[in-house]
């Protein structure tokens, strides 16, 4: 028999609390790692990442291009595989199902992605310019080009300019928030095209507005909020936190701002910022035109103040599929080391909840069995995998080492036992235990697994 | 006491089966009905929209401003409002739950907005040509600025990229496919920016890869499915219909297609397109190379063909909300005819399912249940509307005039009563019935009447 003898969680770095986003470092790592031979968790520092990152190219959460594998390092969107869609839209519900929908005072609002400008004004402007050769003219244009942002870069202009239709809303009660969650643009000047990094981020954005006198307290209160969030779905909770922002860091016209961190093998990065705007981007959007913007404050009438939220969920994924990567070794009665690497994704992020596979026995009674239970679980929304449609026999132990790999909450394997007299074997990743179950208590006890695993 | 007498659809055209897209006409709605002061229902033949245009506005399912009226009538995204966010959004996840999440062979993907290219290569070739004036040189390449799409128009591309990393995932068996939800980019030649029309699209795609000998029947099995869906959630299933696409119009590469259509009151508009594409799209991505494109067919060994099915969700929002619209007239007792209208959203699409407001009697003690109740139906993801937070009184009437607008579901209203004795009073939106129900049976209620509906 196999016994668990040591847990721990894999690769933590020494090299934390260092605030520079190590692009070069990075960049090393991708060039080692794309080379590299190495299947993971061997030797070298950069080797880890390496390995892990294999693992989710592996497991189809992002595509083997080792683009996307940069883009990704780098807290950008990338083209993610049918696993990392999924582990993606479930933060994002999760984030919108916290934020907005358990919040009667926060709606969601869509705004465009564009900015409405072709760019094609300005180069009219520029060809205006009767002094400029026409070499220095073609230097102008393709610099102007290359600073053009096809899309937003940020959500709160959007929510800004939501504002006034929000208010009949509201009553013109404070506090309120409009949210959102898409795509922004936001290249990094070393971070060109030429190696195929994405400019693409996607935000999930909360514009709180609130009294100017209570706007100091709401940004403690949504600081909290905010590590909490992330921390519940952490396997290591202590790699979030969050820190203030130095005076000297400050965007222009916050006068406070706090950020949420996650120690990344490679070094601390900024999952989420929270900036305290004051009135000045309200007022100027409209003018300076008070009457329209004043809120009630209890009797009181005032111009609200802004916070604004803004989390890289790209880049809050890959913190969560890391922080999720667990090694555990087994020493078994022969005193020898077994190794298996759990992907211990939290039960509501878990892109794929069971995996149905079936044993040897008559195949296409089996079959019939696992595609009828498979259908009961889609139906009420257990995503579920077909194993059993594979064709290559693989071991229990392969079969394992994959679904533990790919985060899958339980494995049911389905069996001659099943036909006679309803039983299936269900194992859970996080203890490895077996039982045998009926084939109707299945559904509940899976959605019961869940919705414990959430509300905790 | 009231006795329905009439209930009819509201504002259908007697100008169906006009396959032109009646841009001008919708421009000369669009001038009309942001001058007009009518309110709607009433005489010329362009009122109608108005009128509910106006209503969506006034209900918050898309901001007050002209231009956004004016996208959303031409099938574009717009500037959704709260209201107008969760429908899409419902409609969306339906669209997942239908396409992806029920059929084990579909899986999301996710692929990049940008197209990786800022036209700065080819205005440096313009500039290249020695023999063009600067003048010259001016026009084309404002030209070339104009033309420049600045993200993808279509997520069929994206989709064929990750064709093969998702042979892994299917063992190269057909059938199967790839589905995206996201913005296109989409202009019209006669949208432009000066009426401030949007010019991006939520699409919703499915990609379908198998046997050149299946493709046909599955194009019209997938035709029927989409024409299914489309219809479960109408209240006039019957405005909408497919076509087949005739020869002449199919695109490059199809060698038939479909189509799916709204008969809008101004005209029959397309919803969503099913194209049968063959392998050249394939071949030409991969260099004609056939051993990397090859699947398995049964024993046979093919490369597989493709469907390429897309539905304009934007459009799709605007069919589902004029269809949800009904004009309903009562004749009370003493023979007064009163007129009302609703919008019939289909339970699981509608935004709010349940307004909470609260009858008169202790202020404080009424608030603290709705508050309770609030945070109960919340938190099983009932999304609910704090009526009770509205310190302006309405009268009853108008109150249900405006949770009708709304499509809210279910009105509760907290009273006196409730405080002694937990009961309540619900009303259904769709037959105005008003019950008497114990505070504890809320949820269950409501919960089984929205998957009874998306059962169905």
């Amino acid at each position: 028999m196999l016994t668990y003898c040591i847990r721990k969680r894999l690769f933590v770095s020494s090299r934390v609390n260092s605030n520079i986003s190590p692009l070069l470092e990075l960049l090393q790592f991708y060039k080692h790692f794309s080379k590299s031979s190495d299947g993971g968790g061997g030797g070298g520092r950069s080797d880890p990442t390496s390995g892990m990152i294999q693992l989710f190219q592996r497991r189809f959460f992002i595509p083997p291009e080792d683009r996307h594998a940069l883009s990704l390092l780098k807290g950008r969107t990338c083209a993610y595989g049918p696993l990392g869609v999924d582990l993606k839209r479930n933060m994002l519900e999760q984030w919108w199902s916290s934020v907005v929908r358990s919040r009667p005072q926060v709606f969601g609002i869509s705004t465009l992605h564009g900015v409405g400008d072709d760019g094609a004004g300005e180069v009219e402007d520029l060809f205006k310019q009767t002094d400029l050769t026409k070499e220095q003219l073609g230097v102008r244009v393709c610099e102007l080009l290359r600073q053009r942002k096809p899309f937003r870069t940020s959500l709160l202009q959007g929510a800004l300019a939501q504002y006034i239709p929000s208010l009949e809303l509201m009553n013109r009660k404070l506090p309120f928030g409009l949210a959102e969650t898409g795509l922004c643009y936001q290249p990094e000047d070393d971070c060109s095209d030429a190696i195929g990094c994405s400019a693409e981020v996607t935000e999930a954005s909360l514009v709180w507005f609130c009294s100017p006198r209570t706007s100091s307290q709401w940004l403690d209160y949504w600081t909290r909020q905010r590590l909490q969030w992330w921390r519940k779905f952490a396997l290591g909770p202590s790699d979030f936190n969050v820190c203030d922002v130095q005076d000297d860091e400050l965007i222009d016209g916050a006068s406070r701002g706090a950020k949420v961190l996650y120690k990344f093998p490679w070094g601390t990065e900024t999952l989420e910022t929270l900036w305290m705007l004051g009135d000045a981007d309200l007022l100027k959007g409209h003018l300076g035109n008070r009457d329209k913007l004043q809120c009630r404050d209890g009797k009181k009438v005032v111009v609200p103040h802004v916070l604004s939220l803004s989390a890289n969920m790209d880049r809050g994924a890959l913190a969560v599929l890391l922080n999720s990567l667990q090694d555990i070794q087994k020493v078994d009665s022969k005193q020898r080391l077994h190794q298996r690497t759990v992907l211990k994704l939290h039960p509501t992020l878990a892109p794929v909840k069971v995996a149905l596979d079936m044993g040897k026995g008559s195949t296409s009674e089996l079959r019939q069995v696992c595609e009828g239970l498979l259908h009961q679980l889609l139906e009420v929304g257990i995503s579920a995998w077909p194993g059993y449609m594979d064709t290559m026999q693989s071991s229990m132990d392969k079969l394992h080492t994959k679904y533990d790999e790919m985060g899958v909450l339980f494995t049911l394997m389905v069996g001659e036992n099943t036909l006679e007299n309803g039983l299936l074997l269900i194992r859970n990743r996080d203890t490895t235990i077996r039982e045998t179950m009926h084939i109707s208590e299945i559904r509940e006890f899976i959605l019961k697994h869940i919705s414990k695993a959430e509300n905790i």
